[in-house]
C-alpha cells in the first residue's frame, strides 16, 4: 500500500479486519467450547451465544461492504477476486458458528450423566481446527498460498482422528447399551469439529483459487474451456 | 427482458441456466441415492460419481462468470445482487452434491448387511430436501420471495423427521447391540439429509437477503446502521 490509501484501500482493510475478527471469535468459540467438554463446566461457554450473535452481525456487515464496494469502487483485478471471495468466506465462518452451538447441544447430554472417558482425541480434533480457521482466514489476508495449502493437508489428520472417535466409541456402545447416548453424543461432536475442519479447507481452497486464479478444488477440472 | 437483450442480460441468462442445471443434477442425485437404500440396490447410485463431478464443474464455471461479469459489465442495484448471489448458491449446491457421496457411503455399511427396519422416514425427508433444493433455487431464478419462505418452513419438517429417525435408531441401539453399526449408519445418513435441507434453507435466506435487501437469516440484526 503506498502512503495515500485510497478510498478502495481503506475499505478492503476494513473488509480484512472483519474478516479477521469473524476468525478470532469462531477460534473462541471452538477454544470455549472444548474446554467445556473436558473440564465438564458450562461456565466456560457462557459467551458463546453472544459470540455466535456476533458472528451472525459481522457476516452482514461483510455482505453489505462487499455490495457497496462492489456498486461504488468497481475493483478489478485481484481486488474483484479478493472481494468476491469475502462473501463466501464470511459465509463459512458463520457456520463454524453455528457448528459450535450444534456441539454445546450435544455436550449438554454429556455433561448430565457421568462422564464415559476421558477425552484426548476430540481436544486434538478441536485444537486442529482452531489452527486451521486461524491459518486459512490469515493465509486469506496475507494472500498466503503456502499456509492456505498447510491448512489442506491438515484436514487429513482431522479425519483420520475423527474415523479413530467413531471406532473407538462403537466399541463402547457394543460393550454397554448405557454408553449408547454418551458415546452418540461423541459421535455427533467429532462430526461437527470435522465438519469445522471442511469449513477451513473451504477457505483455504477459495483462497487459492481467488488468489491464483487456480482451482483446487477439483482438480481435474478446467475451467477456461468452458467459459472464456 | 425486451426484445434485445443486452450482453448483460444474455450472461445473466447463462448463469441462471447454469444454476437451474446445478439444481437439477443435485436433485437427481437424492432421488438415486433414495431409491439406493430403499431398494437396496446400488445399480440405482451408477451416475452418481459422473453427477457429483457435474456439480464440482458447473460450481467452478459459475465462479468464472460471476467474475468476468463483474470485472467486464459491472453489473448495478438488482443485477449485481443476483451476481453475488449465484456464487454463494454455487457453493452450497456443491456441498449438497458432497453430502449425497457421503450418503452413498454410509449407504454401502447398510447394503452389506441384512435391513434393521424399513425406511419411512427417511424417504420422507429425502423428498422433501430434494423438493427443498428445487424450490430454493427456482425461488433465486424468478426472483420470488414466497416460495423462498415457504422453503425455509419446510426446514422444521425435515429436523422434525430427523429427530424421530434419532429416537426411533436409539431405541433399536439399545435392544440389540447388533443393530448398533447399522442403526449409526441410518442416524448419519438422516443427518446429512438434514444438512442438504439446511444448504437449501441457506440459499432461500440468501434469495430474501439478496433481492429484498433483507436479512432473514439473523432477523434481529440491523446491517444499515453497522456500515453505511
Amino acid at each position: 500500500m503506498d502512503s495515500h490509501p485510497t478510498q478502495l484501500d481503506k475499505e478492503l482493510d476494513s473488509l480484512k479486519k472483519n474478516l479477521i475478527h469473524m476468525a478470532v471469535v469462531a477460534e473462541a468459540m471452538i477454544d470455549q467450547t472444548v474446554k467445556e467438554l473436558v473440564r465438564r463446566d458450562e461456565s466456560f461457554i457462557s459467551n458463546v451465544p453472544q459470540e455466535e450473535q456476533e458472528l451472525n452481525r459481522l457476516q452482514l456487515q461483510i455482505d453489505e461492504q462487499v455490495l457497496t464496494l462492489l456498486a461504488t469502487r468497481q475493483p478489478v483485478a485481484a481486488d474483484l477476486r479478493f472481494v468476491v471471495a469475502s462473501t463466501r468466506i464470511n459465509n463459512e465462518l458463520e457456520r463454524i458458528g453455528d457448528l459450535v452451538i450444534n456441539i454445546t447441544e450435544n455436550a449438554r447430554t454429556l455433561l448430565s450423566q457421568p462422564p464415559l472417558k476421558p477425552l484426548i482425541d476430540i481436544p486434538r480434533m478441536a485444537e486442529l481446527v482452531g489452527k486451521m480457521v486461524r491459518d486459512s482466514v490469515q493465509a486469506f489476508i496475507g494472500g498466503d498460498v503456502t499456509t492456505a495449502q498447510a491448512v489442506i493437508m491438515m484436514d487429513d489428520d482431522v479425519d483420520a482422528l475423527k474415523e479413530q472417535v467413531l471406532r473407538e466409541l462403537l466399541t463402547y456402545m457394543m460393550a454397554d447399551t448405557r454408553a449408547i447416548e454418551r458415546a452418540l453424543a461423541l459421535i455427533l461432536i467429532a462430526r461437527h469439529f470435522e465438519r469445522i475442519g471442511d469449513h477451513a479447507t473451504n477457505i483455504a481452497e477459495d483462497v487459492i483459487y481467488f488468489i491464483q486464479g487456480r482451482d483446487v478444488r477439483h482438480p481435474r477440472m478446467q475451467a477456461g474451456g468452458e467459459t472464456s
